[in-house]
């Protein structure tokens, strides 16, 4: 299994699923309570009563102001973790306290610190696209059965659109032309880029764009490890002029798509993916028909990927893989992955070693 | 996981589920087949043939008279365990024997001696209101996929009706008031109480007692370890006299739950819940009500404990709990059964120490 | 569990199952591609893609003309398992071969060599009636959730059919006849016989024959370990002549039961079962009502079997078994396989001990 990278922001929920009601989510392991205070602030805590252990995320837990009040014996906590109540006495142990979690909306994600450290001026990885009213966003979340290296996999060979996802986003173009690959070892990014000249234009571009021919397609992938993947995908007809040298681009029509990776646990992993886009703002059929078509593919994904972990489950200890050009990025990932999780490694862990 | 205690009676049955069907149980990890002679006696022998481990519980198997038939081959046992008839031969091989358990039929409910040691003139604990003409019952039995020792720990500490039973058997009263707690710990027994002087009313006792204002509500634990749990439930309205010194008590409404607690496998039980009253004897609304409205509430526990059996499943070991006055019953449980346990280990286990 | 025997023959599949469309099938552990190519040719390769292990018998993994492709990343494969197409890049690695199984395709099966060394002249073991003009044969597969040792014993001995199949094809007579064993260790084959002179006619048999009164009834069991299971079954009308010298028995039916016992995982198997017989060769009620039949029989050995492999799982090591007369078969086969399993244990087993 690939190693969890801990003192690291993750994408523990949208924003826009965290409430009034008690939301539990596992993340490298450890089950975390999302609520939002009644003045809009976003809280994570431990989801775990300190009494007996009951999870604080299941009913009949519930809020009372900004407290969370555990349905099982009625202990009661502030946002801040502090136990402010316990059932027939007045005494409160001073150890009866939740563990918080460093929490900032961004983006549209809520993100949560997972680690020993303290965050501090550490943000999350930007996409700002996804909050700006310059994008139209459609957007969800699907679990996976599978380790989360395996979705890093995916993301960073994007040669399988052609045979995974043909007649949705895939082209004989994609899995024929060739890749380059960067790594900035240093902050953990991984850079993929893959420019047709001449490409097919799959339905999932002509239907949201109204181009009828053949066109360029650019594919230019930024994996901010272990967290966040940025796919930007330029589209234009074949012969429309590039990119200005100011960066300005009026003759293309540009997706970004976004994917947080947030592993559950060791074989389960949250797929958050969200796809922006710069044209047909306001045009809901656009939003409907991407909402409906990017659904497709991802759950194509996570159909193989819970086919392949299945598969790797079975497999002896030391199988072998066998790599070639198109999987640099994805080996060059695995490599950093396993460094950023060796340098932090829980306490505990750590100890082992 | 909670330790089995050996040596002890275990609730298998109801008496009416015990009959001329074969009937399965796992109690303390073995498999036990139960049914009634054609005289009437209940019996109970080891669920599995002893030729290629068939359970005799399971169809096609079936009786022959007192005779159980093995459903695979057709080997045949009498009540005493004895294998009388086996394929195609006369000569019956002399091991050809089912391991038998004592039983004894009390209170409504089949007994099962689980242990080394016979029982002697030990008899399980008693339930006198369940096989009695002054008390109607209802009653049922719910599968827990949880520790029996999660079961315990719920009974012990009755605060919790405030939060989980919330609408049917809680009041804020049961968690603000204080318990006293008594421990006989030769005999295995702890005792809990908890007197509410002044509180209101829940569902459960207004609709099937009447009263329509305040109460006071008693509530008098008996658990006698590891098997059976006696909630002895005062209820009068407030200003009502008290018990008379002959013990007789006219006044008020008297209902005596009681649940056998038997542990199935590590992480299941059977969880048999009975409600006597001494009042609304012929009252069938009032029974079909506190049957509802207490299967209901049972439901909630089964819910609550298997969800909390998931969470610790992924704690790691040595995680914590934090254990403040209500515990102190249930705390006193968890040691007389770790007493117990270990008093009467099965000799393999013993020998491993 | 019941070990492996490698180095053997093993039915994968009927002829007909396998065809232009993928099929997987796991066999002693190891996940095996069949289909066939567009000459009528079955081919069996290794069902994981060389490049990240992709399942080639899951969706969307398909055939271009003979060759297969990764539905993950389009790595394609000739017959001969050898990759002959990887995606954005010429060169292939010298190394991207699938490992291929030895097939034959005989007696309606179509039979795969699992092994460590090459089957040289070895063939499978036959059961020609399956494939024959003078026979009619209804046949089917049913997967087991129980290791294929319990299968083995189930077969073996045939008196568990007074009990399981009562009604169908089990008889009174057939748990009391004694049996006759033989063993043919060097080949080998164990053979069970029990020839009933007078016994009831089961439905299978009155139904399928038309006989109306009683019969000679012979079981004439030919285990050939580990993989093919015959049974000769003879009926008559008791009184009816008995076979001629030259082999020729035309006063009675014959049917040919044969099982073909294919160990997927340790406690899973695939169950082929086919019964030939040689008369009412075109009578379609017949053929309708024994496929009925003979499913709803396989089914209650499904089930038991299922049922035994789960209360085995509980038992603890070195639980008990007790043998009697009815035994001596599979006690035989039993031995047989350890002895086969241990001659032919895999290199890295072997190098184990």
């Amino acid at each position: 299994m690939t190693a969890f990278v801990r003192n690291q922001w993750y994408v523990a929920a949208y924003a826009h699923e965290v409430g009034r009601d008690l939301l539990g989510r596992t993340i490298l392991g450890e089950p975390i309570l999302l609520y939002r205070t009644e003045d809009g602030r976003p809280v994570a805590l431990a989801d775990r009563c300190v009494h007996r252990r009951f999870p604080l995320s299941e009913k009949p837990s519930r809020l009372d102001g900004d407290r969370v009040v555990c349905g099982y014996h009625g202990f009661t906590y502030g946002t801040d973790g502090v136990c402010v109540s316990v059932p027939a006495q007045r005494r409160i142990p001073r150890t009866a306290r939740l563990a918080t979690y460093p929490v900032v909306e961004q983006d549209s994600f809520v993100w949560v610190w997972i680690g020993d450290r303290e965050p501090g001026d550490t943000l999350p990885p930007r996409a700002p696209w996804l909050d700006s009213s310059d994008h139209t966003v459609v957007c969800g979340m699907e679990p996976l059965d599978a380790d989360y290296g395996l979705l890093v996999d995916n993301l960073l060979d994007l040669s399988h659109e052609t045979y995974l996802h043909g007649g949705y986003i895939g082209t004989p173009e994609v899995a024929e032309t060739p890749i380059t690959t960067e790594v900035d070892d240093k902050s953990g990014v991984v850079y993929v880029s893959r420019h047709m000249d001449d490409a097919e234009c799959p339905p999932f571009y002509a239907k949201s764009t109204g181009i009828a021919g053949r066109i360029t397609r650019w594919q230019d992938i930024e994996y901010h490890a272990p967290c966040l993947y940025l796919l930007h995908s330029r589209i234009a007809p074949v012969g429309a002029p590039g990119p200005n040298p100011d960066g300005s681009d009026p003759h293309a029509f540009h997706v970004e798509v976004v994917y947080g990776i947030t592993p559950s646990t060791e074989k389960t992993t949250y797929d958050f993916w969200a796809v922006a886009r710069d044209f047909a703002l306001d045009d809901q059929r656009v939003s409907d028909f991407l909402r409906e078509n990017n659904h497709t593919v991802v759950m194509q994904d996570v159909v193989a990927l819970n086919v392949l972990q299945k598969a790797l489950d079975t497999e002896k200890p030391g199988y072998q893989e066998l790599s070639i050009n198109i999987d640099t990025g994805g080996l060059a990932a695995r490599r950093i992955l396993a460094r950023m999780a060796a340098e932090n490694a829980a306490p505990a862990e750590a100890g082992v070693r």
